[in-house]
């Protein structure tokens, strides 16, 4: 279980908090992409969510670490934001009969996940440089390059052709 | 009422539908902001949140200007996204006695959302380009461009000293 919101009293706890937060979204990411991979039809983006999922388990690892680095026990916060990204990205990709427009929405949701993810990496690095933690900030910084990179990915494949062959 | 999602089968519905989500979604921060403008303590950032807000009621008439491009009556659908990140900002927000760190924390929030809206934007931008309407597209940018901005800003603002004074 983790730290309730109504007990962030320093910033700290504020990290802790969010170091929850995105825990349980990774960890929900690590559930969500293998459904992800299975409806997209461009071997191009199955080959980048298979190479994401890779990653995000990595980073599930990465979040392990910072938590013993600070000497707390990793510990999830159910996040409403990614539950909703999520839920959208399954309603969204549910129902989508064109193989090419399927691919396009499930890039747009991915973005979505991995924007998410790039503010909550960017507050965690910036809170933990401003509490001393760099060797904190040097973990988490190694992931949001990471997202950075798929997000840049994702791009390139919906301009390389799936919107294009989607229109 | 707006699109449902089991009646996207061309780019062009999924343009509209997410046009819909983005719709409801600005109009969901328009309702937001005033309570962070009265919870935020730094004045800095007090008079971004009140700038932005002013600039959030102007993305919601550029969309109601896209919609008329494009021929469709402007209507909203309701995005899981922007309730799960607003209801995340409550949550935290709400319950944090030191101004400091509310202060850091109401900037991870509201930069949660300008991500929120930075990917789905692109995407609109990506998709109106590749359907031939470039027209949208440039509306739609001018948006971007101020999200973009007002991350950039309450970046800024959280380097400048909230941070380091909640710390």
């Amino acid at each position: 279980m983790g730290l309730f919101s109504k007990d962030i009293k320093t910033m700290d706890d504020l990290f802790v908090h969010t170091l929850q937060d995105i825990y349980y979204a990774e960890k929900r990411i690590v559930g969500a992409l293998p459904d992800m991979i299975s409806k997209s039809t461009s071997p191009q983006l199955r080959a980048a969510f298979e190479s994401h999922l890779a990653e995000t388990r990595n980073h599930v690892r990465r979040l392990e670490q910072v938590f013993q680095m600070i000497g707390t026990q990793p510990a999830s916060a159910t996040c409403p934001a990614i539950d909703g990204i999520i839920e959208e990205a399954n309603d969204v990709a549910g129902d989508v009969a064109d193989k090419n427009v399927l691919d396009a929405a499930l890039i747009a949701a991915a973005q979505a996940v991995e924007h998410y993810e790039m503010t909550r990496y960017g507050s965690l690095i910036a809170w933990a440089k401003t509490l001393g933690r760099n060797d904190c900030a040097q973990v988490l910084q190694e992931t949001l390059a990471e997202e950075k990179a798929a997000d840049d990915k994702l791009t390139s494949i919906a301009e390389s052709g799936v919107n294009r062959r989607a229109a």
